[in-house]
């Protein structure tokens, strides 16, 4: 491996660390995986190597070279990889992680052939669904051990009570730090440092979102405890920026329309972890995809908005 | 306002209360309004302010002057608005219905874009789509609040009792009264004759459709009050004048293949409750959605059926 | 109906036989009959009766002359008829079944209507799809009796045992036997032979695909008794056969990729068995489906693979 392939590499993995949060850019991306490593230090290993992973077999498959150099190949691999070092136990699972990793890349591929056509962007479905099925999976094959956090539950078996602390200032940066997993300040600060590094609008547009979920979802009642650990608030940022920022096309009033949506990932999100309840798995970003599928798919026919 | 906007509203809002029966036309739109107030103002208040706030929404996002006037972009809002003010409990239903109806319309363009490809209808997939999400929300925002009639079960506690009483001539009008969550016999009737006002053939062919599911369900062994309430009739009316009269292009026997979707409803049905029983969600329109885009889309490929 | 009419139906039904395992040979379909009549005369019958009525529901229905020539309207009728048959209980099974067979045809038209500009094949997707919907209307219509082997059950109850007898004689033919729903030796030589008259690459590379999954499977720890079964086989070979020979396009390793996918059928067949548990209701070839449709769709966008 020569050097300009070596410098590719790099680039092209920390652009694809830096995708999770549909931004293009390796400075943000070495940050983002900063702020991993020093929640965990082998977290953070399985991020840089799941994007390496990603992007080899864009590379080697041969993918539009461009869409591999902007580390399109990669953000799924590196939410998959972190997933499941997470949700799995036993000493397998970092294994498990990086070929989940590796399918995360195949399956992105997959989806953009089928939304093609469509125009709207895959965003993280691939990495939300495969990690679903690798999860249920551990029912059935003794090897793949699943976290003792996750139980399934029947619905008619759930009671909701909201009552918690409420910590404004957690909620305020652990919404970011949720959308790779982590609920430490410190890893929040640096997220939010990546984002504006990136753009200051970026990062402004973050905070909006954020603020607009915390909102609704204390305003609405949902869990306290979820709301304040950012548990509602990754869906939005992750929404508010693709719906009012990178996905924003000729629409008139992105802001509006971006903080909408962000306030709809609260339901949304109360949905889908309603959804997944029998099954015991997290929602992951699906909110996110959804709303911003929705609201990208309506702005094609309602461009206005 | 001026009078000729409010002239161009009042009819596209009527449409748009029409076209939840396929059909467009104002003056049956009115006499379906005066069948849901008759049965319930409150109920007719919330089916005319959501077909404004979808017609209205289509508008300012700017979509398609011709399917904005011809009430596309309302009767999904009609029956999300009308759904969710019956599903949901508690005082704020009715604002949350009016929410839901703006975001139908929303979710109503973002179907027409994923399905423009296909030719195929968007029917009231965002409806019942949407209104299972904001039902299943209950479960995690207090303020969301669902009606006790609605209990998630087991499907391995489930045992299946079709006793009960047959009144064939509650059958023969509460099918259509369904269609717009109604069991009471004048509104049936009163709908019957909006159908009949847009043209003969689409009330003749309702009778059928209506007279296919009640013998289907009943020679099948479905559960008797559920039959005489209409519950098996209203996909079946729909699917009918889907198949048979509005889509149906160049076939040859329209009318046999309009009979035998209206009857595969009835399985459909029951399945699609099984589905969404450990959920206690009700079906809505899905049979009618399922069995209309199987015919429809087959149909592109077998031209005659 | 003269001769001709007759040779071109029978050498459609025998080749929408052939079809289930992606061959389009009659010879291969009539010893696939004969496999599936020496285990069950009466299974026998449905599937000649399923393929026939598939046949002829694509003939009448006007679908594309070629297609319906090579058995493309059949397969997907034979496994719903045969599934059917075996999966209900009761005297009108086989009526159910052959009614069944028919919609499966239609279903198939509508599928291939919706995939048709994403260049993927439609495989086996109706034939689950319905088969899952039929059964679970047994617990809505009294005259739908659904097999007691099926039984819904909580994942909340569910724990995995593993222990069973090892028996890879049993393995080795029994993969081959699942994808017809059978489980003797006998019949399994003659599918194998069915196969290899359509080609020896198409044998060789059934034997390695059942091979992968019989070592993935027991390596990953799954049930033995489910592995020795021919359960986690069927699937294997179907995708073999699709990634590697059938679909392969300009594919620079697709012997190396039909391996790979072969394995992958594995956890998703674990995990599509984790989905269906609460509902009680068989994978069937959702996992041969599934993982196939993930490497052709990445196929188009990563070429070399």
């Amino acid at each position: 491996m020569n050097r300009d392939s070596l410098k590719w590499l790099l680039a092209s993995t920390f652009k694809g660390i830096s995708q999770v949060i549909l931004i293009e850019n390796a400075i943000s991306g070495f940050i983002i995986l900063a702020a991993i490593t020093i929640a965990s230090v082998s977290l953070g290993a399985v991020t840089l190597l799941s994007a390496v992973i990603g992007t080899l077999i864009g590379k080697i498959g041969g993918a539009d070279g461009e869409s591999v150099n902007h580390g399109l190949y990669g953000y799924n691999s590196v939410l998959t990889g972190m997933a499941l070092s997470l949700f799995l136990s036993g000493d397998d699972r970092f294994f498990i992680a990086l070929v989940g990793a590796a399918i995360a890349s195949v399956f992105t591929a997959a989806m953009i052939h089928f939304m093609r056509r469509t125009g709207i962007p895959v965003l993280t479905f691939p990495f939300i669904v495969l990690t679903w099925f690798l999860l249920l999976t551990t029912y059935r094959l003794v090897s793949f051990k699943i976290s003792p956090n996750l139980t399934p539950q029947s619905l008619s078996n759930w009671t909701l009570n909201i009552k918690g602390e409420t910590d404004w200032l957690d909620g305020a940066v652990n919404g970011i730090g949720q959308i790779f997993f982590l609920d430490n300040n410190l890893s929040g600060v640096l997220l939010f440092i990546a984002v504006f590094w990136a753009g200051w609008r970026l990062g402004v547009y973050a905070i909006i979102g954020n603020a607009a979920a915390l909102l609704t979802s204390y305003g609405l009642g949902a869990e306290h405890h979820l709301i304040f650990m950012g548990l509602y608030g990754y869906n939005a940022i992750l929404t508010m920026i693709a719906v009012a920022i990178v996905f924003k096309e000729n629409a008139k009033y992105p802001l509006i329309t971006g903080i909408i949506a962000a306030c709809l990932t609260v339901p949304i999100a109360g949905s889908v972890v309603t959804w997944l309840l029998p099954y015991g798995l997290p929602a992951l970003t699906m909110p996110f995809v959804l709303c911003t599928w929705l609201f990208l798919a309506a702005r094609k026919v309602m461009p206005r908005f």
